[in-house]
């Protein structure tokens, strides 16, 4: 005698027996429930339930769980929304609280949970440190965006943007680490591909230079697809995605020059490349591509610069754009003291920044990692709002 | 030819040799520099270099990095305020930017690693779906504490204090989640044991009594410190512990009712249990210690309660305190709705959370592992303000 735990999605009547397509959240099952079984309560789509019984298979050798007791733990009734037929994106973002009893929200979450297990993996293997960093604070990181203020009777700060400069506090005391943590942007978001609140992943690196810094992101993105490819085979059926994430992961991804970019692809020095134009890129390579070495004015203050560039990157996808900004950092107190100046920040505020600088400098580079975008790639989703539990306020 | 870069944490003199104790941010090790070795720079303590060499072994055979070439990388001076000699962790305190060149600072952020690590993966290896639940809300976890407010041109609303309730929403499709993040109090922390910002991990299972979470919940504890002593017995030698944690998760934890903890101690029936009586309530056992069924009016709105107890526990640990607290939930709609009436929630605004018993409810309980806490108890730290990177606004 086995038990079986879940939620009705369907049921099904035929000749005598009745067919429950049921979920115990992680996986499907087929409840099979011959004429004259005792049932406790009345099943409707939606319901909760303790089957007793044994799994079997069925004459055309599907899974089934032959029910000999079956109990209605959690009413339902035919006002439940998510009965099973097609409904739009757009309505299940209106109902956060259910639109997981739905199989493709089920199954985004459940790769979600596997890209985050992969990315903790992949990390520590390669002997990197996950490094705290304060979501309450007064640090400007200039250019990410603009912030959310945060308020108490004894407090009047912000909510981080990019936990990059107090992760180069923790590069600098354990060599390698990483972020992991909530970010925010306070921009109303208006496009398929913003939210006000996602994740980062923030590694920082000592004695390292922008080209290694690529490396390593290469490296742990490819890493990360072929995981959750690896682990993810249920849930990507589930979600109808047929074809190998695991194909991008095998190629070489292309890292060109912002320069070379402008000439190849008409566009004027100095100004910034549009999401259009970074698609018309991607898909002129075939591959995700890194673009490096962006003018300085466009880049913000802690990056390394030379007289013209940055030493930058953006890893640019398919689909979803920017999933990677990264660069080598200013190492030198001096000039990492003149462009805090030039960006006019509060530099006795910011001074703990540059003392990382004062004794025992490191060459140092980083980059922040956009889990969400990089899930929404994965998942194929159409809205970046379609890979978080909750995209309206809750 | 072997590389090692890091950073100067004391240098000696002896007969002709000069032996630097320095760091690569993980290991500890010792250069040992001959007379007459060609140096870039100045050595000083504190300052960043690139050693070429080879590793050996000193005559009393200890490990040592005989070097053929030293280039100071980033220069350090006398003023370098982490020189070898005691500092009290009240100056620290003063220096985050700077505390974590201190070995024990840096032990400390490892094992924040590890434990990270052990719980990730414990969770997952048992079934666990990491559900992420949103930073930014109105939802009102009410006993839960102040919440900060944030603000935007377009956004007025509350930083979460826990993500118990979405997390419940998770648990209704997915069946057994966990939430892992930051939660924030706006009361101003005026203990050692208290943070305004802190991480927790929620657990929240369907088909789970309170005595099945309490299961759950004494197993992951365990587990953890468990594996965080097997992965971190530098770390523990770098701290100076000698005494094994898995000690007290080799022993079963009592799991004893307010009422009896009140006739045994003299407490008042009704009266919540101080700080100072939960350290002579689990000296006296020897051990962690579960106080289950505290009175219902003592106690949050979701939680099941029967005419005078709440269905809830607190885990008491040693030092530290309270490290878990939590409850079989109601599951009942029309109990809760008159539970949250009588908590005069805003019943528009927790329409969402009221929904989870509309169709297909089940019973369910979970509970709030304080991150944090549990970190002060393994490293032994005075000031849970120590076992944060940042314990000051940055």
């Amino acid at each position: 005698m086995e038990k079986l735990k879940g939620w009705i999605k369907s049921i099904r009547d035929s000749k005598g027996l009745r067919f429950f397509a049921v979920t115990d959240g992680i996986k499907d099952h087929q409840l099979t429930v011959k004429e004259g079984t005792p049932i406790e309560g009345l099943p409707k789509v939606g319901a909760s339930f303790i089957a007793e019984g044994e799994h079997s298979t069925t004459p055309k050798g599907q899974p089934e769980f032959l029910v000999s007791k079956l109990d209605i733990v959690g009413a339902s009734d035919d006002d439940f929304p998510i009965q099973p037929k097609a409904h739009s994106d757009e309505f299940f973002r209106s109902v956060p609280e259910l639109r997981g009893k739905a199989k493709k929200f089920q199954a985004i979450w459940k790769i979600r949970h596997q890209q985050t297990q992969a990315i903790h993996r992949i990390l520590d293997h390669f002997g990197f440190i996950q490094y705290y960093t304060p979501i309450i604070t007064h640090a400007d990181c200039e250019g990410a965006g603009e912030s959310f203020s945060v308020k108490s009777d004894w407090l009047d700060e912000k909510l981080t943007v990019s936990g990059q400069l107090h992760g180069e506090v923790g590069m600098s005391s354990l060599g390698k680490i990483y972020t992991f943590g909530p970010t925010f942007r306070a921009e109303k978001s208006t496009t398929r591909k913003h939210l006000s609140e996602f994740w980062m992943i923030e590694p920082e690196i000592a004695f390292c230079d922008l080209f290694e810094a690529m490396d390593v992101a290469e490296d742990l993105v490819k890493r990360v697809l072929r995981s959750v490819e690896a682990k993810s085979e249920y849930e990507f059926k589930q979600l109808g995605i047929d074809d190998k994430h695991t194909k991008i992961a095998d190629i070489d991804w292309p890292r060109i020059k912002y320069d070379d970019i402008c000439e190849k692809f008409g566009i004027k020095w100095g100004e910034d490349i549009s999401s259009d134009m970074e698609q018309t890129i991607v898909k002129s390579y075939g591959a995700p591509v890194f673009i490096t070495h962006y003018p300085k004015d466009l880049k913000p203050f802690y990056m390394k610069k030379d007289d013209k560039h940055a030493l930058c990157f953006d890893l640019i996808f398919p689909e979803v754009g920017e999933i990677i900004g990264g660069s080598q950092r200013e190492e030198d107190y001096e000039k990492l003291k003149e462009q805090m100046q030039s960006a006019k920040l509060d530099m006795d505020k910011m001074q703990w920044y540059l003392v990382t600088r004062k004794w025992g400098t490191v060459p140092h580079s980083g980059f922040g990692l956009g889990f969400d975008r990089l899930l929404m790639y994965i998942t194929k989703a159409q809205k970046i709002h379609d890979v978080i539990p909750f995209p309206i306020s809750y």
